[in-house]
């Protein structure tokens, strides 16, 4: 493949060829249609950057997988390049310092957000390197996978809590208050929310490749309509939701009415697709207006997240039975724990799948933040250690992300000391009131500061938004030290944001311990309005690893009435001596 | 005034004439020179945006004001304009929404900012408003002051710690690394630490009215010679610094040999002399060299701020004891409190003047957060009740700002409570250890959570860098909610910040505790570089103000050791009367 690669880069006159590892809807998980990384270089890690040209190929990727990759790519003709920081351009750096001037490259400008675009273009002017959009993977991957041709479902009302006609009818009531006649979904998640679909089209995202164009009256799905029944068909068409195919998207957009204006999210739309649409007619820019809307989950579905956190619950707690009495056999590994969390999650009502791969992490693989379990890393675990659990679920009545770090033995007094002061960031943020237009960075710091004190810290955010039955990683908000993304990213009741401070000691073991929280409002005086969060996630916190004497009063009872409540929002669903165990777990400390 | 103003309107064929309360070096106190708005409108506060037609004559300004404002414009041809946001060009809609299209507008582009300027431009272009850039002030002030012709004398190495000539080398060496040949100074406190020279132009802010350009070689100081002593001009001499008059920049800059670069912060630069230097030159944007070089106090500094802060401490603890020993005589009112204050300073060695006007409140008062006495709205205190007092002083060895709350009766369970989350927030900050490139927005939450907890907030930022015998407001880091200004601005060591919670019951009383801080590094760990904050201020918190039952084990233990440091720096320098006094008001809680 690398070989017609540059056999196409000479026949088109290309000193290099950019290959992003993204897909057109700039998607964190891929449909395997656009897994070219793992079958063109050998390497199988989540992020990368490739570029190639006569000469090289080289990767670039961040510091969670420069172990992984330097082993994968051993016999790859792929150079490993190491970021210094993740999700940089780095790679761009490196071609105006290394290519020649004017040279001319190539890249499928599909698979880069405007913003990537303009920022390679503006660094390649500097050496006159000319930048050639074009797509040659298409023409040199032999076996590339199919788009999907998974079937789509309805995302019951019952579970959504609101129609895709009422969702549709508040989406254009912003757009007239925009001055818009059309809007641009192109996000996988905006359009499932909107139009209250799913389907299994990538990994651990039930989403449904597609693009939607609302208009003001209608709205077209562009779609490979074989994905969809005949009864969903006919139900969308009453609603005036017109199906076209995927690939009929550019041509649609060419024929709209100059001298319109159409609402795009710059983050979310391709190079391609905004060079088509800003000769065409006028791009109203800004946050996505289902971004923003699916953020604020509504009654209904706090309702059914309240449900579904109690029996994924459940299921960890009978994972950790099952640890429990399997461990001294010497046949709980890594793996296993994987298999097994989704057998256990599996019997649970409205289970789909995971929600992203399990972390199961042992001793020093828990200091490696997105750790994945594979045969050749797996390890058995002893009555000895440190175990990092970071996993979820996907279910038609919710969407869940916890992690748990137990001792399998007797811990060290630095371990219990450095789980104690996670805890305790963990605490200040749960029990944190705040007032409106308070932003993800102005709490981050409450979540770092008793492990500050003691010149510690953690390398990754404190939060991240999480989807009803779609996404596990959701914007606009956030919890983290950098500038949020966007300036409507505050946090407003309904919101769900995961409190997961954490603390790595690498080689050694990994700390975690995360909850989701909804935002709620709590009251409104003088000085506005105040929130603070509920949390949703029951699970016993270890109290093994605690240090009371480092807790104040009110941690510790912030604690002990934590587990009032897991104990009693899960025992009603236990069997007799699973009640048993979970009432020593929770038994005041 | 006013009539001769619009007969320059019709003569200049102006619809309106545009006067923004601002000098050309956009400094926060104006020299009288620019202190228009008191002689045109009768308002005597800090901030204000005059706009005036043959029609009408409006003032825009802040809530701080209000009241203020709607007394000294009763008998005004002006009308108020309410800002509901502070600081926001609310006039400017205001003409977008009010003026005929293709009006033609007259302001001063030398005061205003770049920014500013672009931002009016951008609105008014809306409705075809053109613009005329020009000075009708010079022409309809008969009585204008003068530009000030106050003595320059040096800012002394013993207290610099640094020469100028080792600060210009600095600087030259950053304006290399930046490529550029020139650095044009605008700002006055930046020109006064570079070339290590005070004067006494404005109120409060020790500095002279310059501008300073500084070449590779050579810097030229555009100032009026006369204020310079023949000693220091042969001294600047022999150190390759030029004199020449104020006004002859102009023509300066448009001798610069055009394919050069200079470098100018756009924030610190006036509108009129950015049209000149960017027709003449290309601009390097960014942060003043000086600004931030200055925020970082060097050892020398520190040195002499830790004495002065002792110093500024005794000075107000007999203003304490003097209102303590008179306040039953019925002579200690607001105004008196102010000047008596100077007078204990003025005592104290170095002393040069008052950083600020001192904010002496006295209940209702005391929840005005920019109040000052005047004769009109003085009072005289009674045992009852909460004082509020923030103050500060400028000393050849350092600038002062503190603010402490003291019950002069016996307060109420609300005020107790109240103050003691106030004091919290202080603590929280004061004891908070963080790593490098941290923010204050990322810390001043720490600052609110304890009000937060119970619906309270306060409506100004938690604190402000600190000059060194310069202006009492200095940046370019902050500690606040709002997205710092500058990216440079995280925390440094060496840089200076006050702590300065407070809340305010609007018609009842206000509460603030402030301190001066310093940026320490603490520790080096695996996880990088940690600061800590070295607490500069001395003198008590008032114990009748604290419920103790509400401060945590190491609130009380951070409290009870700040009143010893209190008594042990402070009492060497006092009689024993005075010494018994702050024994008691130190002692243990």
């Amino acid at each position: 493949m690398l070989k017609k690669l540059r056999a196409l880069l000479a026949e088109h006159n290309l000193y290099a060829y950019l290959i992003p590892n993204k897909d057109p809807h700039l998607s964190e998980y891929l449909p395997d249609h656009y897994k070219i990384m793992p079958t063109l270089t050998g390497f199988t890690g989540s992020t990368g950057t490739m570029i190639v040209s006569q000469d090289f190929a080289h990767l670039w990727t961040d510091s969670r997988y420069f172990l992984q990759a330097e082993q994968e790519l051993a016999e790859s003709p792929f150079d490993l390049k190491k970021l210094d920081v993740p999700h940089t351009p780095q790679h761009v750096t490196y071609m105006v310092e290394h290519f020649p001037e004017y040279a001319r490259i190539g890249v499928d400008a599909r698979l880069l957000s405007i913003s990537s675009f303009k920022y390679l273009k503006k660094q390649l002017d500097k050496k006159n390197i000319e930048i050639a959009t074009i797509d040659l993977l298409s023409e040199c991957w032999k076996e590339r996978p199919s788009l999907p041709t998974n079937p789509v479902f309805e995302h019951a009302l019952k579970f959504a809590g609101k129609s895709r006609g009422q969702k549709l009818s508040e989406l254009r009531t912003q757009m007239k208050e925009r001055g818009c006649q059309y809007y641009l979904q192109t996000a996988l998640d905006d359009i499932a929310w909107t139009f209250n679909i799913r389907s299994n089209d990538v990994d651990y995202n039930p989403v449904a490749v597609c693009y939607a164009l609302i208009g003001e009256e209608e709205a077209t799905l562009f779609i490979d309509s074989q994905k969809i029944s005949e009864g969903l068909k006919a139900k969308l068409r009453a609603e005036k939701i017109v199906l076209l195919p995927y690939h009929a998207l550019e041509d649609a957009l060419l024929h709209l009415p100059k001298k319109e204006k159409i609402y795009v999210d710059p983050k979310q739309l391709n190079y391609h697709l905004y060079q088509i649409l800003s000769n065409q007619m006028t791009l109203v820019e800004d946050l996505s207006l289902a971004y923003f809307a699916k953020a604020i989950k509504n009654e209904t579905e706090l309702n059914h997240i309240r449900t579904v956190m109690v029996k994924d619950g459940v299921a960890l707690l009978r994972l950790y039975r099952w640890i429990d009495a399997n461990i001294d056999k010497g046949t709980v590994t890594e793996v296993a724990i994987g298999t097994r969390l989704k057998t256990f999650r599996a019997k649970q009502e409205h289970f789909v799948g995971e929600s992203f791969p399990t972390i199961a992490g042992y001793n020093e693989h828990g200091a490696i933040i997105h750790y994945r379990a594979t045969e050749k890393t797996d390890v058995t675990l002893q009555r000895d250690g440190i175990l990092l659990i970071d996993s979820g679920g996907q279910y038609r009545d919710g969407t869940t992300d916890i992690t748990r770090t137990t001792a399998l033995g007797t811990p060290t007094s630095e371990q219990i000391r450095n789980f104690t002061l996670v805890l305790k960031g963990h605490i200040a943020v749960s029990k944190l009131r705040f007032p409106k237009d308070t932003h993800g960075n102005h709490i981050d710091g409450f979540a770092r500061a008793a492990l500050w004190q003691y010149g510690l810290n953690y390398g990754h955010g404190t939060g991240h938004g999480v989807g009803f039955f779609l996404n596990v990683h959701e914007g606009p908000h956030s919890m983290g030290r950098g500038a949020t993304a966007y300036a409507k990213a505050s946090f407003c009741p309904g919101m769900l944001i995961t409190n997961e401070p954490g603390f790595y000691l690498d080689g050694e073991y990994g700390i975690r311990i995360e909850n989701i929280l909804a935002v709620k409002k709590c009251m409104e005086t003088d000085f506005g309005e105040f929130y603070e969060f509920e949390t949703l996630s029951w699970f016993p916190i270890d109290k093994q690893l605690i240090d009371k004497s480092l807790l104040t009063a009110a941690e510790l009872d912030w604690l002990n009435k934590y587990h009032a409540q897991v104990y009693e929002k899960l025992s009603p669903h236990l069997e007799e001596d699973e009640k048993a165990w979970l009432r020593e777990q929770t038994s005041v400390l």
